[in-house]
């Protein structure tokens, strides 16, 4: 039985479609992170949001279970693939993990999120970045530190949103699966990646928080692009995002792109490793953005202000 | 907030008490052993029991996710701590892992089985060894290989279960976590492995799948105990399991046992790496015995003639 026949047997299978599932792995790092997160939340104005108490869809997380993508039903890094994106039918898109060329993970999400608005998300990216404890909140297990170049700029309410968040790299250190990453995510106007600016607000993306990101150990190299935009409709906020990190050869339109294959592969990254991370990252996300939106419609009631 | 202070507060949060959830991860290679088990059991007439839709007790996978469990709360593999089993109030003992003495990974459990018996449990552990389909069954993602010894002797229904399985080297090679296992089991009489026969029945316990294993690679090293003991309740069927994995200085009474601190030392096992292996262990056991719940009463219905 193949992975396409497996697809349709699971979507054919007796679960409920709205069915939820608490979360019943969590390495043992993440174990202790909480401990830890759960300690230094205590003090602050926002401990009642801290639970470690995840559920996901359970769908969402069978859908991981399949093996990797065929390649068809994924997206590269391109300029095309970018726009590719704005047109796609995300309700009918799979939520999954494959690994492209240039050893490079791939991860697909959509998350719908009743009760949240396109404008809690522009929030949540200028209010969480301020506190470490505030990022413990999206992955209580998982999130360690978050920072920003530029504080004072990420909290200047006189500015817009973009002018906030864009081009001031964000420092965030986090479990991915088992494995601690220090990262530095620039986050950028999405026409900077490659998104066609009309057709982006056209098809009613109005927010963003994409960008292009490398190691924090190593700040002159580019080896990922993640796409998170958004859009409001009847049933939520839509989210959709895409993680390609590797050496893809469509990533070299980035400076800092040139030395992500040699980087990697002094790492000992190969297909094998990228498939992995590429799975890790996909149940990361589903755990992270489900998580998130449980709270960040109260968070944002109390909060919204700051 | 300690260990035992996020107990309290998980065991006073909202979740209902009967909940149940899929099961949310799978590693890689366990996904990959799910369409390769999915193809060889097709032409088999025990086909329609396999499935992929694995679920678990919500407190259960969350009891795992607390940290170790403090040393007080676990046994010892000596002959005290495995009568100590005997007498405990299984109820209230909670399911867990933690690191001992000699790096050893230890994990505690109980399943409760409805519609189960200790009956259709001695039935199963003398069906599934004969085929390695039969054994795809009980984890359809993570069980590759199971043979005994002399598998004449395993089917010979003039023999009571004891004489069929007992002493009768067992060779099984499966996903734990992420990580191939080839092992060696040798069930054993209880009485062989240190429980008082008496106070084992006195208590109600009337089967057991108890044994000692070593890696299959080195067949005259032991370096584990495996404890499966079950009774009868009014609630179904309860399995009380218990392992201990490492160079416990109380498995020394086994032969073999001596040579497993450097065999394992070589093999780089140390107590970080003994606690990951505990908690994947944990994990396990609490998938495949809840699944082995779910159909052993109609698999037994069906083939219980066998």
């Amino acid at each position: 039985m193949g992975a396409t026949a497996l697809r349709a047997q699971d979507a054919a299978s007796e679960t409920d479609a709205g069915s939820k599932s608490a979360v019943t792995y969590m390495p043992i790092l993440a174990q202790r992170q909480f401990v830890s997160n759960a300690k230094a939340i205590k003090a602050t104005p926002y401990a009642d949001f801290f639970t470690g108490d995840l559920t996901v869809s359970t769908d969402f997380a069978r859908s991981l279970q399949l093996g990797t993508l065929d390649k068809a039903e994924t997206l590269p890094p391109s300029v095309a693939g970018l726009n590719a994106l704005l047109d796609l039918d995300h309700s009918a898109t799979k939520n999954g993990y494959a690994v492209l060329d240039g050893s490079t993970s791939y991860v697909q999400s959509r998350h719908v999120m009743p009760g949240v608005s396109a404008e809690m998300l522009r929030w949540w990216f200028t209010w969480h970045e301020v506190e470490r404890e505030r990022y413990s909140l999206w992955f209580p297990h998982a999130h360690i530190e978050n920072s920003v170049q530029d504080p004072q700029r990420l909290q200047d309410r006189t500015k817009t949103y973009e002018q906030r968040l864009y081009d001031n790299p964000n420092y965030v250190k986090e479990l991915v699966g088992p494995t601690a990453m220090e990262l530095l995510i620039r986050f950028k106007d999405p026409a900077k990646l490659g998104f066609d600016a009309k057709a982006f607000s056209d098809r009613g993306f109005i927010a963003s928080a994409s960008g292009i990101v490398g190691p924090a150990t190593a700040d002159d190299v580019i080896n990922s692009m993640m796409i998170h935009i958004a859009r409001d409709t009847d049933q939520g906020m839509e989210l959709v995002s895409r993680y390609w990190i590797g050496a893809h050869p469509d990533l070299a339109r980035f400076e800092g792109a040139e030395k992500a294959a040699g980087m990697m592969a002094q790492a000992g990254y190969n297909d094998s490793v990228a498939e992995m991370s590429a799975y890790e990252l996909a149940v990361h996300d589903m755990i992270e953005f489900t998580h998130l939106a449980s709270f960040l419609p109260a968070l944002h009631a109390r909060f919204g202000q700051e």
